[in-house]
């Protein structure tokens, strides 16, 4: 059974609705997609670290559509573990583990891994939308697109647009 | 230049002066050391569960000795990551994290690992105190010794009694 680790924000979770959410709250405007396209979250929105370090922020974060019926697919077939490289934001570790309880009940504690670098991670494949997560990996890498990732050449990653690519790659 | 994946309790943190304090603090008796040889946490010290889930049980837990000074020093001569199964107990990630930055403040974020399984982890050398994590661990393993295994053979695991004979066994 192969193993496959799948990142949290922007694979699972849909940050970037947090971001236009905590955006327009903060400034009253609404954040149009084509301005944060291409940009690192960082840039696009400017206080996005205010956010993701407000209490609150991942706990309450979307998901991203067919997320749950499709990892519950792979989670029967693959050895699936949920790999966050949550250590950069402390206050974000007991939500991260609530968020993953409330929406994905068939993922054991013994599947969940919050790390700072994932160049420590052993798997066979692995599902994220940050090159730099990708690029230190030695398996099969899918690149699950992001407004910041959406310009560039996915390389010697395979690119996803959404989970119903990820279903026709991954399950049979 | 290696990597070493080093553990938490029982390792770097003394957990077992912590299973003592709070048996005391709960029955007013004095748990005997030779009482604890040999056997599961959980068996000698029967409420070990309730200890554990007890807010501040990880914040406060001791140093083993000469852990700091070693640790500081493997540091600068490993790529080291402190890997802890800490996803079982959860109001304890937030606690791991504060301790950690507290007493090894050279230590990053980068370096931190919490998780379930550790079969997840990619290292050259592991120091652990359980055999569940040195035995699915393919690299180099150092059995730390504390009380659950002391009566047991290492089998393939080097067995460490204390930081200096770490520190002989990987520094050079």
């Amino acid at each position: 059974m192969k193993r496959i680790a799948v990142d949290m924000d922007g694979v699972l979770a849909d940050v970037y609705s947090q971001f236009d959410r905590y955006y327009t709250e903060e400034t009253g405007k609404v954040m149009k997609h084509e301005d944060t396209i291409g940009r690192p979250e960082g840039e696009a929105f400017p206080n996005a670290l205010d956010y993701v370090n407000s209490p609150g922020f991942f706990r309450s974060a979307p998901l991203m559509a067919h997320g749950q019926r499709v990892l519950e697919k792979i989670n029967q077939q693959y050895q699936l573990f949920i790999v966050s490289a949550a250590m950069e934001f402390p206050n974000s570790l007991g939500e991260k583990q609530a968020w993953l309880n409330e929406h994905f009940p068939f993922i054991t504690w013994r599947q969940m891994v919050f790390c700072g670098s994932k160049d420590i991670i052993k798997a066979d494949i692995m599902v994220d939308d940050h090159f730099r997560n990708l690029d230190v990996f030695t398996g099969t890498t899918y690149l699950f697109t992001q407004p910041h990732n959406q310009l560039r050449d996915p390389g010697i990653h395979t690119r996803v647009d959404d989970w119903l690519q990820l279903e026709k790659l991954l399950l049979s």
